[in-house]
């Protein structure tokens, strides 16, 4: 391909017969200059593709108008989203956005937090895997946490509202009759799987409902869903063959994955979801909730409109408007057929 | 948490009680000072923590030291790991990365472009969501495609290179004794559905072998590769029951998520996996890959190393060293028990 050399506002000046120093002040909407002017400047730059230079912006204005985007993630299944919805605010605010990810690694992380600085960007967004809160960074420009929450509660944070998320599910289910549940979490050390069980049993208790059991914990694979279900069922499964009573009418899982695995299983054991036991997940990760048989009822957490908001109060706050705390981002109930069936 | 202000040289040279000349020598390496001066003023700099101004350093070596990512892939499945590929090396090279992110969507792509542009970064990365060839972008520095490649075969492009991912995939095959293998694609129009079937039929020609049916095309969905079973047994598995021979000893499939779907399918068929036939997938994207039952067998394209690789080679072309032409990058067999059985 054709490669041109960088086009200089010299050559829009010379193009549209104005010294240099006009030519700028016509582009920048500045100096008092006749409209014919600037319009014949404007062509020019226009006609030659002229791009004007944001490092000549960032000298004038004393700031970079770039944003450090820092990533301690290396999958990105969290993460990606929260990236690319702050990446999209941001280039709405006429900002750039720097991506360093640190991928679990103190060392790396502390050479790109230096990189960011050196770089002088106007502020920085840190997302992190888990909703664990993590310690903040020192830096001389506002940062806001996204994701996982900085430990200083002074430092401005967004991060999903997982109560809001387990009360829409037990509305839901609820609603639809069910009041025999139980739960499966991930990780037990997680708060996305102790959170989730508190706040889906103490809603259950506001209406005099009791959980199924305690909760089972494990990790986030399908194959931790599938042996649960084992678990929960107990040997019911094989007195069911004898008309036995199953001992749940729901099962909440603190993943899609988890609730995928889950309704395998439940479909080898010749159990019907939803009709027998309606199935939840948590995620709304697409590549889980449709591919399920049924599809997922789950929550989506909104992440990209979790990292446009970092970035907005991130914008605010470079501009002088500082906010502090944890602010939580509602999240969505999506209903599929793994609670609603077909019909 | 605490904000202190910019430490600027002028504060590491009152520390070291040098003048800011002779701190700005020292910490560079250059000029003529005495090894305990600059030791003086490097301490005073690590206690400060003090970082050199990245922005300075581009105005004296008319290079912004920055690069730009520009990906038009929103999900992110397979350019994620080019671009942390991508950014791992930049970031050995002491060079920041500019994410841009165009969904697909041209006026937004061209929006970023010139941001970029105006950016003056170095060069510019740029990524798709498939192994079609895309058109080529128009800018003044250098450009490396990684993944999906430039239409204009005089850029420099780096793609997976999928005839050998194929061909070691059968050479697996037919050194386990397999004969009789079938085909399933994702879409038809798609190179990474086409390119994978001619080069199998072509490495199995080569020994005298032949498909199994046609290759079959659909998307790249589990419920296709579940359908593709369907397809591929026929009646085959009814007649199963009836002690009938099964038409394939094995089923290679596009991707892992279609191959996944057919391990489900073939295992509610009663048909054993890989005793009666041996599956194989593509891309080995892990919660696909290990979530299946049996996992997968399969070929990792290397897609973080395909990323470094095109760091590199633009590296070199902002040195002034450019390359042309596609340089394809050899993936990895990734062996698992949907092949190999337990054993």
């Amino acid at each position: 391909m054709e490669r041109g050399r960088v086009v200089r506002i010299t050559d829009v000046a010379a193009l549209a017969g104005v010294a240099p120093g006009t030519a700028s002040k016509a582009l920048n909407g500045t100096g008092s200059l006749r409209e014919s002017t600037r319009e014949r400047v404007r062509e020019a730059a226009d006609r030659l593709g002229f791009v004007p230079d944001v490092t000549a912006r960032s000298l004038s204005a004393r700031r970079s108008f770039t944003v450090g985007l820092l990533s301690t993630d290396s999958a990105g299944r969290f993460s990606l989203p929260v990236v690319l919805g702050a990446e999209n605010a941001l280039v709405g605010g006429e900002l750039s956005a720097l991506l360093a990810t640190a991928r679990h690694d103190p060392v790396r992380e502390q050479h790109h937090v230096r990189a960011l600085v050196a770089r002088r960007v106007d502020g920085i967004i840190v997302t992190g895997r888990t909703t664990e809160p993590r310690e903040p960074i020192r830096v001389p420009m506002p940062v806001v946490y996204a994701f996982a929450p900085s430990a200083d509660p002074d430092d401005a944070s967004v991060v999903p509202d997982d109560a809001t998320g387990m009360r829409l599910l037990a509305e839901h289910l609820v609603g639809l009759g069910r009041r025999r549940i139980a739960y499966v979490g991930g990780r037990v050390e997680q708060p996305a799987s102790t959170v989730r069980y508190e706040t889906l049993a103490a809603e259950l208790a506001s209406r005099d409902l009791e959980m199924v059991g305690p909760p089972l914990y494990g990790d986030w694979s399908e194959q931790w869903g599938r042996r649960a279900v084992d678990q929960i069922l107990g040997v019911a499964a094989a007195s069911r063959r004898d008309g036995g009573r199953l001992p749940v009418d729901a099962i909440v899982f603190a993943s899609d994955q988890l609730a995928r695995g889950g309704c395998d299983r439940l479909r080898e054991l010749g159990v019907r979801v939803p009709d027998d036991i309606a199935v939840t997940g948590y995620d709304d990760w697409e590549v889980m909730s449709l591919a399920s048989r049924p599809p997922l009822t789950t929550v989506d957490m909104q992440l990209e409109r979790l990292g446009q908001r970092a970035a907005e109060l991130l914008i605010a706050a470079i501009e002088g408007e500082p906010t502090h705390g944890v602010e939580r981002l509602a999240p969505r109930l999506v209903v599929r057929a793994s609670t609603l069936g077909d019909g």
